[in-house]
């Protein structure tokens, strides 16, 4: 695939250092005009999950041939495989921790590669510590720039890729069982609950002992009550109108959650 | 007037989630080349009037023809109007909820429509809770690239535009009353009195029963000190040298000030 | 030296207010065209040392040529004075005092001018708190250009400039003693040591009365407990695996470490 000049960027590197900017001047070193684009660099350190379900859910908002690097690396400097992987609409970038499995869930990986030539990294002894500015954000400027998959090291079975294994939604004669899979910056609930499984039917959702309705938007019920719906990532979620549910309701990361049809 | 191929972003989605990285995802699936600047997505949720005085001293700072897409957008969903306009400096997208009334009020509209043409929102089924992605984004990029407003959707009458009520300035024989209309990262206190009601005299603010002498900046005090002076946005506003004037004079958003001329 | 077209900017403004969004409207008034690259803008406020340290770490990950606006600016208003400078990788814009003092120990000063010329400000009249607006975001913007440094207001010399005193590292026979000099986002303690120190020899470090190995990286040790590494910026650090050392370990900014060898 022909790469389109965009990379976005994905980490838990927080925006109060200049780890951020220091990715984005040492892609400009390599081009200074490819186009750099964020994702968030707040995924909670660490979280792999999170970072999985973020990139899941942004990847197709993109153009094809777009390069992704995604940071989230609590094994650097240990064994795990630095990789680069081409799918049917562009690149991705990172270490290999089960932080693309939420993508390639969705469109499958065509070829991988280790990313052992240390020719396309910033320097052949790159930190312990710091390998988004030392190997990910070179080698995605390299793809960025044309560079083939191929040429940025030894190709890998994408049948090893590593898979992080996530709760699976259960359809039993008492309703459909899931869990909270993410909590977002307004404190909503997104549940691994797909929307295909209520839409056009009347539901609601149990959580915490609480009976919440279905309901459309936001705005279907007054400010401070609950309401459940299929949020923008397509899954269902639970909100409070002008309100966090995560801490008003108490229901945290993996909480189950029960739909009822009718 | 011919857009300039900047578009600016504004909202309260934060930097934790992916959901500003998908709005430009979003764009560059339209324009790739359109220069997207972030004015702030740290908007606190849902407060549309900080939101306006964000906006309203923000637009002067761009060239002629940028469009400035706004979300802030507590009704998403309901029936609230999505809407575009023309004004003398360039364009305006987003909800139609009084976040655009502050610009307004310096440099009125000069058309306006409500986005109801689907053929340039990014799908015809949007999201009832994301119109940032799905309406409002890509409508700001289609506006940058050159499509006309009045393609856009119905045109509406600008005086049907919701306006936020904001106080008044009254001026008094005992003095310039005022508010806090504004709180800024560094704790300032940025009331809604203009600079012209006191430029060129001498002049000293009560706020919160503290006698606070007008100044002319952080550094004509010790550190420490509270000090009223002209802000950068053109509003009086009330500091303290070094330190966070909102948390250590316990002052919040809306408390009255009386400025004292002499 | 021929600008490359690459601004940086690095400030303590927060992203919740628009400040940040205006320095990049006020460069695109002036050119549309250049790339403007965030460092960060959470330095803390007005912590000069910690902006110093941060820009220090940066500034070599760029193209020569690059120019970087600095505005950590307690001083703004007074009499210190606004400067621009080359140096040997690119420019340096920003308040004199003091932090520019890191690049400039690894990289010295060729020539220096006090921003004295209204003609590349934002207007003549600047305010008084706003100079990143107002004069250092536009003569960065003019400075990539390709104005000439001296067309930008007086000569000065640069054994003038202002300098920032940090702990000195100090080898005994009892070990090696330096302090905590940088606190990242992830609580990483970072010291004031010099990885050259150690390379290829073993150590360890004592901290807080805490006798740390001296590891290289994070997954060297189980997760939970305490390494000392050299760090992606060159320095001694100590880090807790997948964990926060500052607060872990109740060490903060300043406090002295002790490198033991062998």
């Amino acid at each position: 695939m022909q790469p389109n000049g965009i990379l976005t960027l994905l980490s838990d590197f927080g925006l109060s250092d200049v780890y951020v900017g220091v990715m984005k001047g040492a892609i400009s070193q390599i081009n200074p005009n490819l186009s750099v684009i964020d994702l968030t660099h707040q995924i909670a350190p660490q979280n792999i999950a999170a970072a999985r379900f973020c990139l899941m859910n942004a990847y197709d908002y993109f153009p094809s041939g777009t390069v992704h690097v995604a940071v989230v690396d609590p094994g650097v400097g240990s064994t795990r495989r630095a990789i680069a992987l081409e799918f049917a609409q562009g690149y991705l970038v990172g270490p290999d921790n089960g932080l693309f499995s939420g993508v390639l869930s969705q469109s499958s990986a065509i070829s991988a590669v280790e990313l052992t030539n240390s020719q396309y990294w910033r320097t052949p002894a790159p930190s312990t510590t710091f390998h988004g500015r030392d190997i990910f954000a070179p080698v995605g400027a390299h793809l960025a720039n044309g560079v083939a998959l191929s040429q940025l090291g030894e190709q890998i079975d994408i049948n090893t890729l590593v898979q992080l294994d996530l709760a699976q939604v259960r359809v039993t004669p008492l309703g459909i069982y899931g869990c909270v899979q993410y909590i977002d910056g307004f404190g909503n609930l997104i549940t691994n609950i797909p929307a295909s499984y209520v839409q056009e039917r009347n539901w609601h959702i149990v959580a915490s002992a609480l009976n919440i309705p279905g309901g459309k938007s936001y705005s279907d019920v007054i400010a401070g009550s609950a309401v459940s719906l299929i949020g923008s990532h397509g899954y269902i979620e639970i909100a409070i109108s002008c309100g966090n549910a995560c801490s008003q309701l108490q229901i945290g990361l993996g909480a189950e959650v029960q739909v009822l049809i009718g």
